[in-house]
């Protein structure tokens, strides 16, 4: 791997720089190069200061890199300025570019509110967005304002708009430009594997990595990282028949815990489990409020395998709506095996699913009691044959114990599918 | 403010750099950062190489900022090496640092797990966590791991975990200690404020403000921001009334966009409206399947005004629990307006809420026809007096067709909670 391209991600962008959106498009963009073998050295975020974008461009194109990406600042306002910032930074003057600004005013054109701005601020926007450095490759706007690929030499700077819709479909479009090409040949795709596993935390897998006979490890590179609920154990660098041993090896160290070799996220594998069985799976949610249906419909296809679920946030609608008795919200409480039990239960008797997944918690900051302090969270999953329920209690703010309660209801629910006969 | 303090984020971690995990915490710190009035200049994502994380913090003090503060790598795996790191950027020795190995011996007992995890190995880890440069002020471990504040001269590198629970709260106890009291005086705090706008796109926003007299502008800063279905217009350097009246221009301009001021998500707007009339709402979801509800209880304390919903994802359950008609589901289709409509009544009838909001619609890649193409969306939303509904053709992916219809689906609330007498 030592002569894969290095490329450097420049995120543009004051919104993002002072933290009010969260950056996406630094992220995609690794991803993007990680799993294609290129190796992306940093990621640098800086505010809309054309000096700033200029001076980092300039420093990574000096210091070798191969690629430079860049991210926003192509859009109409006066503080969308990365196309000037790249010209500066390279020396290659910007022009107008004819069949940008086609493109631009056919996009403006079809924009919704086009009528109500003024012809003249319009034209004069739309001019603004078709001045590209000059011998540049342009890229058609997504949105309404074109990227482009600046050759220099060798190296490439890349420059992507940055709603993140828009970057995601233009960096496909830049991929398969010929002045990419050499670039991305010589990348040669992946050496790695992604490993994920539930109900095991980092430490123990550091220790039981360690007493591993060292050939298990096969002179592989390991990169470990938590996740709520889940720890990912990352192998570059290795051979297939090495990558299965190591596999196996944890395997018998963590029986159960890996529950995927390829990378997949738990609501990808419960939702393959779920399709192979052609069964069907429906939700009852309190202080998850709807996360976790959520988070089995961002699949695309849930629809074969999701059938629904209800929200039941206070206690009459959990009587009403799911059956939970009287007896069990006033003796066991809302929050309880018993109310994850018929919660569970009333959510696949209610939909007529073949499983029935619940969540009951609380999820804070009020709410918390001696005996039920903020992060207790019962889970429970009703099946054809048998109900599981379980009581967690979980570290962490609001979001983050929702999203545990999440992870582990799924995680459940992949357990009982296993158990269960074919 | 041109004597603010200036600072550096530098997040560290392979999966960070790689992707496979989105950075939350150079985004938190800079928003804090943001608010208090330090001018965050760059942040910037490196992977777990000792060097590179030295070479960065050592060219961030050269420059002269007030405070470096890095994120991450100071865990118990071998690509742990931030302590190490900041050691060489400074030229400050590390040393054991008793306190540290203390309360690091003592939140390892509690761990879980921590009897499966041999001695010699647990020893070995407590002791490299424990180790501190010379001099720094131990910031108290949130997880198991330490971190600190590095005195430099006037100069500052706080050096803090990685998970971004453990960080916000070590984070919050390192803005507290005295040896960063004098820089973050000198800070004084926000002169910045947030309003946000619904069904108004940036093009037309940036023509209204050019279009307004030079004076109403007032020699602020503007700062307009794109979210899914809502604006973001951030104005620094302004006074009180010089805010009032460009909030009010705009206004004008936009009659009823601004849902706020004060920065507030259209989640805490609609609780709050909901709160102060004491009434309650409920959610029909169909293809969302749950993230409005997830989005609405993600507020603290939503149970004051949100009591639950169903999630309907296949055709039985819409006619079943919220009795949409065979009529509605075979003559307008699913995806209807009457199929809202009757979505939103059904939802309200049946759990006996004020309100009933539902979405319906086509999230894709498949399921789309020539007449309802992937991304049509109807939403209702029924009240004590009246049922709105709208129907909207959204572009994006799956991801952000979700997300703009749970955002038009919570301001149809709004507009409909403002319209309702109090």
């Amino acid at each position: 791997m030592s002569t894969a391209p290095r490329a450097v991600v420049v995120v543009t962008g004051d919104e993002v720089l002072r933290g009010r959106v969260a950056d996406q498009n630094g992220s995609y963009l690794s991803a993007w190069c990680d799993a294609n073998g290129i190796a992306v050295v940093m990621v640098t975020i800086v505010g809309d200061e054309r000096e700033v974008i200029a001076r980092t461009v300039r420093e990574h194109l000096a210091a070798g890199v191969d690629l430079v990406v860049t991210t926003g600042g192509l859009g109409v306002t006066h503080d969308d300025l990365t196309m000037a910032a790249v010209s500066e930074a390279t020396g290659i003057a910007l022009a107008e570019h004819d069949p940008a600004l086609r493109l631009v005013r056919a996009a403006s054109a079809t924009a919704p509110h086009h009528r109500s701005i003024p012809a003249h601020i319009r034209e004069a926007t739309e001019r603004k967005q078709a001045m590209l450095p000059r011998g540049a490759v342009m890229l058609a706007p997504i949105g309404t304002a074109p990227g482009c690929i600046v050759p220099i030499g060798e190296q490439r700077v890349v420059v992507l708009p940055g709603p993140p819709y828009e970057l995601e479909r233009m960096w496909a479009d830049a991929t398969t430009a010929p002045v990419l090409a050499e670039l991305i040949a010589r990348a040669g795709g992946p050496a790695r594997r992604v490993l994920r596993l539930h109900a095991v935390v980092e430490s123990q897998l550091v220790a039981a990595l360690d007493q591993m006979p060292k050939g298990t490890r096969d002179g592989a590179r390991l990169g470990i990282c938590a996740k709520a609920g889940e720890v990912e154990l990352t192998l570059a660098d290795i051979a297939e028949g090495g990558a299965q041993r190591l596999g196996d090896a944890i395997e018998r160290a963590f029986p159960g815990a890996t529950f995927t070799r390829t990378g997949e996220a738990i609501e990808q594998v419960v939702g393959a489990m779920l399709a192979d069985r052609g069964q069907r799976v429906a939700v009852a949610e309190s202080c998850t409020g709807g996360l976790l249906g959520s988070r089995l419909t961002s699949v695309a296809g849930a629809s074969a395998w999701f059938v629904g679920g209800v929200i039941v946030y206070n206690n009459a609608l959990k009587r009403d709506v799911l059956g939970v008795s009287d007896e069990i919200l006033t003796t066991d409480g809302a929050v309880s095996l018993a109310s994850a039990k018929a919660m569970a239960c009333g959510a696949r008797a209610l939909t007529d699913a073949d499983w029935g997944v619940s969540i009951t918690g609380i999820a804070g900051p009020g709410g918390g009691t001696p005996e039920k302090p903020v992060g207790t969270v019962c889970i429970g999953c009703a099946g054809p044959d048998t109900v599981a329920v379980e009581a967690h209690h979980f570290r962490g703010d609001r979001a983050l114990i929702r999203e545990r309660a999440s992870v582990y209801a799924m995680h459940l629910l992949r357990r009982a599918l296993g158990d269960a006969a074919v």
